[in-house]
């Protein structure tokens, strides 16, 4: 075994991770070892360490060490690694293994495999059948068939929440045909939300960010929108009725999907990102107007490798703040009070060094 | 005003209509009267009459002169009537009227009418503001514009519900693009069912149908449909996920949507149609596979013109066992029971009879 440090949480719910040494297993024939430089703090690692997932997504529980989306430097390989060599600038996303033989796997679509994919923290090693530890530490070591190549000019850190946040809203915008012409909402500007706003406008769509402020509308305009319609205002949501071809709705907390769905176009969908648990929606306000409901999670490798090749043509990353990783809970406690523009990142390169006291 | 007969239900729940003689309006410039020979017994009605509903739909509650998939002929025209004439073999399906210029009913979706559909009964009228009264009556009288030409060699009896659960089944189908090589599954074999068997069989279709028992698999196929799956034995449940296309959910009972969410395959869609009053489903059934859920009623004046034009290519009708009217109540009973194959259909000729005692 090869040891590491890292962020584990309690199992008591609260934000407070702990640093600590733990082992990352020796590397298989097709695995590479990296070192993390950078990971970001999705909105689901607060939801698993706070242990709200319950039995919704396999990213475990109690003392877990989060993280699933992150860049890095390849270490080492395994012998019959063939795509990456020592030295490569890699991307690490939610998922690091899955069966490959299922029709969602053969379909590139990885992320529904039908025996479940394994999460990049929380999920069970299909061969050794251990609990795997995330990207809040300073190594990772994976199957090179779930490892991306970083575009050389796309910066490591902003780069990262491509790898969850950015998938995310890539998968159903690909799913819809949105492009030149096609009219977009964005519910939410977090860190999914700032994302489908940026690949939108690139796409070619016209975008609108729906919000209950308008705080953000200079962030909208600067990240491609159009404009910001304001949710609290009736007559602006209204006027909105039946407009919009595909809606990302990247809200994580509980709200009410039916203002959305009216928002939708003839033939349009809404689509639900924010990983709202438990969550439900009554079919009869999806019968005026043959609205689509769907949701999705993340992507496959195809898709991942499709998504990266289109933010490196058109130089798109996110917008992150980068903290020290010992101020993690720091992250954790901001990200759940909404204050941060629009996704943290933690920069691993501390945990090289003692731990202060 | 002109003076008919009709069967209006009580206010108390029961399905004991009374027959009742009662006024429609004087025709308008583009009007048209008509008599009514055949009028389908549809499982809304049932819902209507029984006071069900709530506020979900536009049926009107209390007393009601049920009755929205109905055949007949052409008595009398207003002036400005271009598209019949005396004699004319005509259909009518769940609307009457709309308000013609916003974008629903500028796409030719009158269903879904931005300012309300006007239900063929329940319905408020646009001019006069009176409350409707359906098909389950001698005479109807409509705006021109709301009437199909029923075409020549259909059954006028057996073309009544094409009128409400034809179309209700076909505008999924037309939406998610089926045709030669895409795979349905039926959920429910009842009167939307039936039909939605036989349209997608004619579309090219490879049909199954999901039943709770084996007791309508030779139906299934004498409809069209390729096999009958059993949604109560696990292995055939298991075997069938991810492999539809579509899945038209024609159960109008209260039912898990999980299972058949899982039935659907990448991008497929769900859409349900059996009108279940409050059902819910959680987001998180939606995720895996990036399914579609979607719901619908009937259809607007394009789809229905062209569902018509295709019932009579491929000379489809619906599978009906026709009734006296005055055994309406005996007609809604056995449909609350499950008891038709596969929808009744009342002959409204004995209304010009006198009543029995």
């Amino acid at each position: 075994m090869r040891t590491t440090m890292g962020w584990q949480s309690a199992a008591d719910g609260s934000t407070a991770l702990q640093r600590i040494a733990f082992d990352r297993r020796e590397l298989r024939e097709d695995d590479i070892a990296m070192r993390v430089d950078f990971c970001g703090v999705c909105h689901s690692d607060l939801h698993a360490v706070q242990g709200a997932l319950g039995d919704h997504a396999a990213l475990g529980s109690g003392a877990l060490v989060p993280g699933h989306e992150f860049t890095g430097t390849v270490t080492e390989v395994g012998p019959a690694v063939t795509g990456f060599a020592l030295g490569d600038r890699i991307a690490v996303g939610t998922l690091v293994d899955s069966c490959g033989t299922c029709p969602m796997c053969q379909a590139g679509q990885e992320n529904f495999c039908f025996e479940g994919p394994v999460s990049t923290y929380g999920g069970v090693d299909r061969i050794d059948g251990t609990s795997l530890k995330g990207g809040y530490s300073r190594e990772y070591v994976l199957r090179e068939k779930f490892a991306y190549r970083l575009p050389g000019h796309l910066d490591a850190a902003a780069a990262v929440p491509l790898m969850c946040a950015g998938i995310t809203v890539w998968e159903p915008m690909r799913a819809a045909g949105i492009g030149p012409g096609s009219r977009v909402a964005v519910a939410g500007l977090g860190g999914l939300g700032h994302l489908g706003v940026k690949l939108a406008a690139a796409l070619g769509a016209e975008v609108t960010v729906l919000s209950r402020t308008a705080d953000k509308a200079v962030d909208a305009q600067k990240l491609g929108a159009t404009e910001l319609l304001l949710t609290t205002d009736d007559k602006q949501t209204q006027q909105a009725f039946g407009r919009f071809d595909l809606i990302l709705d990247t809200i994580s907390a509980p709200h009410d999907l039916s203002v959305l769905l009216r928002m939708a176009a003839l033939d349009g969908t809404l689509s639900v990102l924010g990983f709202p648990v438990d969550t439900t929606v009554r079919i009869m306000d999806l019968t005026a107007g043959r609205k689509k409901l769907t949701s999705s999670g993340t992507g496959g490798r195809r898709h991942t490798a499709e998504m990266l090749a289109f933010c490196a043509e058109h130089q798109i990353t996110a917008e992150v703040e980068v903290l020290p990783s010992a101020r993690v809970q720091d992250a954790l406690d901001r990200l759940d009070r909404g204050d941060v523009r629009y996704r943290f990142v933690l920069d691993l390169s501390d945990l090289d060094q003692p731990a202060s006291s």
